[in-house]
């Protein structure tokens, strides 16, 4: 994050909901919350001086890129249709896994500063990394919308920058009282348990055609049930049911 | 897409859905609905015959990649904190232009070759593309999700790949009853037109005071009126608010 006021904080606010680990570059006045998010331990780093280009790879080990880039090139020059598709080996695989998770996986400014901005915008593409410029939606690979959430549902509103405000009030006043009441984090991890008891002991195999049966299964059981009863279901029942695959019991006959 | 079966079918719906213009690479049967998608000119491309891992760069012009890097490449040895930030020429902008536009913004495979599969994100993992698995979700940079959509207006229900037909139902269940009487597309585009003419006509200016006390206007008439008075909203109505800034005029008196 580049910046560390108002807009910033809000940005702050929906990355710690998302459990990002955020690097906040600021040389000018920081929001006293973000100032307190930093002596919570809630941010990744804070740092306190103008942005430089370089910040964009300041995690990145030094010549990772180059080894990256060497490995993807691909010989293609024969234009032979059958080209072999050779496997990477573990060191490749490791330099794969150093770049994911050393790399930045989304770049935010929000400064007052346009040249700047889009100069940083600029430099994310160079690096193919993904960038929000606050307010200038053109400059986006993605945007933040107005989000609901509960533990693992998430519920997405956007207008691809038209009008935020509207999403929020869609949520707010529509969202927010439909769901509230409902336990749909419940459902997701009921659901969820469901499906990997049967994966794993009920219906087990990797072979396309049981695939296929535990997804038609799948699909039918989660019908079956109305969204409050899988908010409301136990473990026990749940292992009931999947005893039972691949009928459909109705919940009175158990 | 790689691969052409019921799966990918359903994930080129979706893409097709958003206007995205797509490749699609199968070597094996490919599903009637989109030999047909091909036949009405709805695709960018089929290409009838296996996969190669020299497709995932197909678009991007020889050597592009290469003087993208030359670019991006900051000399930061010196450890100066106050490095300059030059700006780039018009030739490198291009560039940029050139190579955001020519590749691919996202890979999808949808096949029944899982080492095939993994050796495809590894590949876009090195070209630092974007990559879904299909049934994977933890190969997958972004997730489908159940998307309600009605214009600009677009609501996506996720739960990070745990149950995607509970999405489907709350979309179809809850969702789709709540919305489908309302014109959220006017909404949207009503309040994107009085967001435009306050900028350009009403209280023009690029300072950070004009932007802020714009800002709050759009805030505050966005929540005067209800969802359905927005949705409901006819031009000259906006044009008769817009002209009133800063004031929060009564429908009745309009």
């Amino acid at each position: 994050m580049v910046g560390a006021g108002d807009v910033a904080l809000s940005r702050i606010d929906h990355l710690l909901v998302a459990n990002a680990k955020i690097t906040v570059i600021s040389g000018s006045d920081i929001h006293p919350t973000i100032l307190k998010y930093e002596e919570l331990g809630l941010l990744e780093k804070l740092i306190r001086r103008n942005f430089k280009l370089s910040d964009l790879i300041m995690y990145e080990p030094k010549g990772i890129r180059e080894k990256v880039h060497a490995i993807a090139k691909i010989d293609d020059d024969d234009g032979d249709d059958d080209d072999e598709i050779n496997p990477l080996d573990t060191e490749e695989l490791e330099l794969i896994d150093n770049f994911q998770n050393l790399k930045f996986k989304m770049v935010l400014t929000c400064i007052n500063n346009y040249p700047l901005s889009l100069r940083i915008w600029q430099q994310c593409k160079l690096l193919q990394l993904d960038v929000n410029l606050a307010d200038k939606p053109k400059n986006c690979d993605f945007y933040f919308g107005s989000i609901y959430r509960q533990g693992p549902l998430q519920i997405m509103i956007s207008t691809n920058g038209k009008s935020p405000r509207l999403c929020n009030r869609i949520k707010n006043k529509m969202l927010v009282p439909m769901f509230e009441n409902l336990n749909l984090d419940s459902a997701v991890e009921n659901l969820g348990y469901l499906r990997n008891k049967l994966r794993t002991e009920i219906h087990p195999g990797e072979d396309v055609k049981i695939i296929k049966e535990r997804m038609e299964w799948n699909k039918k059981i989660t019908d079956f049930y109305t969204i409050q009863e899988w908010c409301e279901m136990k473990v026990e029942l749940i292992d009931k049911i999947v005893r039972l695959y691949p009928n459909l019991p109705s919940l009175d006959n158990l």
